[in-house]
């Protein structure tokens, strides 16, 4: 079962590129406590903290490919259950005036409330990549739009 | 294949369920063009229009299941082939301050690139029903926020 999305985003493919594939980008538009190295075989580890700054969770991900203005693949490592093995893949595609970001969270097992949850969540943080390249500011946690009791 | 999403909105089950299964509600949150009867056996055509407001599609749904406060149930019987014998679910429940919203467009046929887009969609929709339920005002269509070259 996977989490499916598309955004299109008026930029260079180079541009959006940079925000998947880096930390520093990451960081910008996902959630600002972001460490590690974002190299092929190397682990990006994103952590969230609650409104009182206190950490609360993260995950730990392995970094399976990254194609120059084309693809980046993650696999989690470690983090909550129902994650981990799951794959996060990102491709990108020139359209007219628009970089197309078809967004993929591959592999979970059942169609737990959480998956919901972070269907719509994924979808929050897309639009918070968009607004990054877009207009230069995004909205990474603590600062992203909440969704739900589970934030 | 299933498009699933969950928000959870600080009101009453009552007040969620009136924005989903009157006529009315849904044009706040969805589409302003929302026509036809929402009751069981019923149908609700929305339609969409373009920025210059030229009509440019929508969806006929039938009403399969009307339970206050709790669930609604619609299937698409006339829109784009992708969509046509697809199930909207919704589901309502209380936890703590929040009502939340379990969304399920079940049944598309294949993971085509309008699946994804329509996730996206959907999870946009779903938090201008938040905010219609929690301010009183929604971001229908065609005042809707737009995601990519497809709107």
């Amino acid at each position: 079962m996977d989490i499916l999305h598309r955004v299109g985003i008026k930029s260079s493919p180079d541009e959006v590129y940079k925000a998947l594939a880096t930390r520093e980008g990451v960081a910008a538009w996902w959630t600002t406590n972001t460490q590690g190295e974002s190299k092929v075989g190397g682990a990006l580890k994103f952590r969230f903290s609650d409104p009182r700054g206190v950490e609360i969770g993260g995950f730990d991900m392995k970094v399976l490919e990254l194609h120059a203005a084309k693809r980046v693949l993650w696999q989690v490592v470690d983090g909550p259950e129902e994650w981990i093995g799951t794959k996060i893949s990102w491709e990108l595609k020139q359209d007219g005036d628009y970089v197309i970001v078809l967004f993929k969270h591959l592999g979970w097992k059942e169609p737990v409330e959480f998956m919901h949850h972070c269907s719509t969540k994924w979808a929050i943080f897309l639009m918070s990549l968009k607004s990054l390249v877009e207009t230069g500011k995004g909205a990474p946690s603590p600062n992203d739009v909440k969704i739900d009791n589970w934030n």
